[in-house]
């Protein structure tokens, strides 16, 4: 990693979100291939949305985007999100550095937009990709429950389908309606909204511009800088809590981790005072 | 909270979770109402599903739950679950704790399942309840991709409406297909499915007999204890994390958390080194 770092920082990070069923697989196949018409070579993390509590990916590597799979200017891996904390946070920062010191021109992180992965996908990403489709009422309910902030560019997939003249309309409106819906005036970011039909790969000219558009707003305006500082101390803050909870779990006599727990449990203790002995080992 | 310690841990911690538009609200409140007459008091925290990068509140206190407002034995709270990690981390087991030292006989836990706050509300609570409703399909896709492993208790509320029986047939089918389908064969606990119709109020009895049940098998099995250490574990963990950030903030040099977090973001530094540095802090 140390030697990896200066390599590092070149290559946009997209993120793309979205409610199952809205396309996404096809959609993410359909951009690369407009990315790589541009000669950009393409990294793909797909983010598994295994359960927090059984692991295992749902998808596999081989099932997904046959188009690419003999182009050596695209790299396509499948990812288990296993695990609540430190899921997305703990094993995917490091796979887009890789990615990233490899010299990637764009690294796509596609996450099923259910679960607490289309946050943390906002956090790692420079651009982050909502995804829509007519028809599914979740997708504009989700929008008013934190989706519309993540969204740094829109997404109406199937476009072709009836209700999605309405979904744009509903999404402008929202997003007039938000705080975001005002950032045009000050020079900051608008998001606009792309119509796409990823089957027949049409808008995905228009979303490519869209996402060139936003990178040289992150860098004119200092955001990128910004995002990647908050992005790195997110996963330094990561890394050091995983090596205390190493050093706690080998803690002995009453301060290991589960005997605290135990204690504060059975109402011996309170978690304050168990909180200050574990930290008192650090000492 | 050192003095409340051995007042806790009488309490029964029910989570209630669903999608927007399940009718939530109004099913913990005829829930309220059945368990209020069986002479229990009923403390509610109905933690709000603010965005986690602008916080704010969607419901008031005073326009929820009208019905129980001069009842003593209810207590309503609404809390925001601000910020990304640590936001019902940090806070709802706190006012949890209250509510218990306080003697009340359940504690509600309502909050939304979008987010990440569907899978830690299943972590603080000793009961998971997922409401869904017919004609949802996001109810069923959002059960697919993890639902289905926190539930306790299952409600198909508005069970009057057209497609409920097969919203009922769907879960029943996709509990049996899961690990979850096994677990009665053992003497382990196989979720029930209630259901209900809450402007009506039919169906609660059978809700509140499924949550006692569930509740005595917790008891018995000893997933009680179990479940409630965990929980006492991630409790210490956030505490003991939030006192360190305080303690990284405030070192100087190039060894507080923003400056390693710029160093890795302009690569000068990678993410290992720097929580290294971080953590030689401690020493």
């Amino acid at each position: 990693m140390a030697a990896l770092a200066p390599y590092a920082g070149q290559a946009h990070v997209v993120g793309l979100t979205g409610s199952p069923g809205v396309g996404k697989s096809t959609a993410t196949s359909a951009l690369v291939k407009v990315l790589r018409s541009e000669g950009k070579r393409v990294g793909v993390l797909a983010v598994d949305p295994s359960s927090p509590f059984s692991g295992g990916a749902l998808l596999g590597d081989r099932v997904r985007m046959g188009d690419h799979a003999l182009d050596e200017g695209v790299y396509i891996r499948s990812m288990a999100s296993r695990g609540h904390l430190g899921g997305l946070a703990w094993t995917t920062p490091q796979a887009l550095r890789v990615l990233d010191a490899a010299g990637f021109d764009v690294v796509l992180v596609e996450t099923v937009g259910v679960g607490q992965s289309e946050v943390e996908v906002a956090g790692l990403a420079d651009t982050t990709v909502v995804l829509l489709a007519p028809g599914m009422g979740d997708g504009i309910q989700a929008a008013k429950a934190g989706i519309l902030e993540i969204g740094d560019v829109f997404v109406v997939n199937k476009a072709d389908r009836e209700g999605a003249d309405q979904t744009r309309r509903e999404l402008r409106s929202m997003i007039a309606q938000s705080s975001r819906g005002a950032e045009g005036r000050d020079g900051s970011w608008k998001p606009p909204i792309v119509s796409t039909e990823a089957r027949a790969g049409t808008g995905f000219d228009q979303l490519a511009t869209a996402l060139a558009e936003h990178r040289a707003w992150l860098e004119s305006s200092g955001e990128l800088e910004q995002r990647r500082t908050r992005r790195a101390r997110d996963e330094i803050e990561a890394i050091a809590l995983t090596a205390l909870r190493t050093r706690w779990g080998q803690l002995h006599g009453n301060h290991d981790l589960d005997a605290l727990a135990a204690s504060v449990a059975s109402g011996e203790s309170d978690p304050y005072a168990a909180a200050d002995r574990l930290l008192g080992s650090l000492d």
